[in-house]
């Protein structure tokens, strides 16, 4: 990726830079646990004095993204056009929804897809087999790459170089006795992978849960997402799994590379 | 509501309100019609000049939302992370989600939440009935208020005066034959909403779509959100919806109002 030359690049200490970060900071302060802030307790998480977060408060009120009831400042329905402007500018998000549905309907395990941001997956859309899912595994929530059938088909997308730097310095902590934490193991799996076209991962995020991930390539060769079923350990019976569940998995990763290729 | 007074209030002229509407602008201007833009195209699609594009193209470059391929520029997932501080600061977000599913596994009709903005409903959560459904009325998608169930809610939350002043300044088009267009009868349609505590709109928005909605309130008694039931008409029967649907509407909205005013 080439980067802007030195003279262009905004620095850290520019005014618009910060500004424009403070804001941003200050829409991010509010979530489960601070629905609804003061000014003191906005200052207070966004890290600000109490002018500059009541000149950002107020800012954000004048361009109604937050509202304000008393002394209680809450963020408005707004503020989702500004994450619902990324999803939609997704091709895998536009186009795999359907392939994703069919493929649920068939295996009776969970779907989901996900992109690669830095040392984490975030995921952009989820069908659940099961009616019941969990809150916390929504549309915008992350895992790490390293221990995820999901995370290692991305990574496996990047060059070589790229993926052992990001190895070395990424935390990898043992979420299970299985997790793999060692670098230079997980970077031939990742190599694997690449060759492979697929990944399975057991047991090594979370114990009982297994899963394997396909990627979404784009018409120039990159891969742009990753789709993945996930269910637990023997349900389907490894050997189903690899027989069955695998070449379905793959036909629908090959479906929606088509459909992402068609994309104008 | 009360207001800052006009002396603190940030103007429109004011530079810093300027640039951060500029900035979030600039992040609008992705989505499904352009995924990738060049500078030309953004400066041409958020209305500014190519100085100023890119001026912001670089603060955001620089800040992690956005990321630059040869001379395209793509939106990163960081951006999800602000629509998600807005759903998980929602109540009805992260207390409603089982309620919902126990409804569709009981009803087999889709169930949404919505809340209100301005003239429109904005869903911030589906549970769809079948696995197939519309991307396009996922979350942060937006429909008018006066033609859907989940909008007469919202709008019955209101004080009199308001619902009166939005009916009169809000454009009223008829989506269907069946679609009320009258402020007046609008207005008594809402006044006896919020007397019986529910409401039902039957092919006002979409031929064949009929729904049910009933209101999620506070501590404070204030209308947060709405629940609604869909599904197709004549399935089921009306008699049915009306004996059946709606009591089973009304008491899963009544366990999430109480789940909403046990929270801190």
């Amino acid at each position: 990726m080439p980067h802007p030359s030195d003279h262009d690049d905004p620095k850290p200490g520019d005014s618009y830079v910060q500004s424009f970060a403070r804001g941003l900071a200050v829409l991010r302060s509010f979530g489960a646990d601070a629905p609804a802030q003061t000014l003191t307790e906005v200052a207070a998480s966004a890290e600000l004095t109490r002018a500059g977060a009541r000149r950002i408060l107020l800012t954000l009120l004048h361009l109604g993204y937050v509202e304000m009831d008393g002394r209680l400042f809450r963020l408005t329905p707004k503020v989702l056009e500004l994450g619902f402007a990324y999803l939609s500018s997704l091709p895998v998000w536009t186009q795999a929804q359907p392939v994703m549905e069919d493929l649920v309907q068939s295996l009776r395990q969970s779907c989901s897809a996900a992109v690669l941001d830095g040392d984490e997956i975030v995921y952009v859309l989820r069908v659940p087999a099961h009616k019941i899912m969990s809150i916390n595994l929504g549309v915008g929530s992350r895992l790490p790459a390293y221990s995820t059938s999901l995370g290692r088909v991305l990574l496996a997308g990047l060059p070589d170089d790229i993926v052992q730097q990001r190895l070395v310095s990424a935390s990898l902590p043992a979420h299970t006795p299985h997790t793999v934490t060692d670098p230079q193991r997980l970077y031939e799996i990742i190599r694997q992978v690449r060759i492979q076209g697929w990944c399975q991962v057991n047991e090594e995020l979370e114990p009982g849960l297994v899963s394997m991930a396909a990627p979404v390539v784009d018409r120039n060769g990159r891969v742009v997402a990753a789709i993945n079923i996930s269910g637990q350990v023997n349900n389907p019976p490894p050997a189903q799994l690899l027989e069955h569940c695998l070449p379905m998995l793959l036909a629908a990763a090959a479906k929606i590379n088509l459909l992402v290729r068609a994309q104008k």
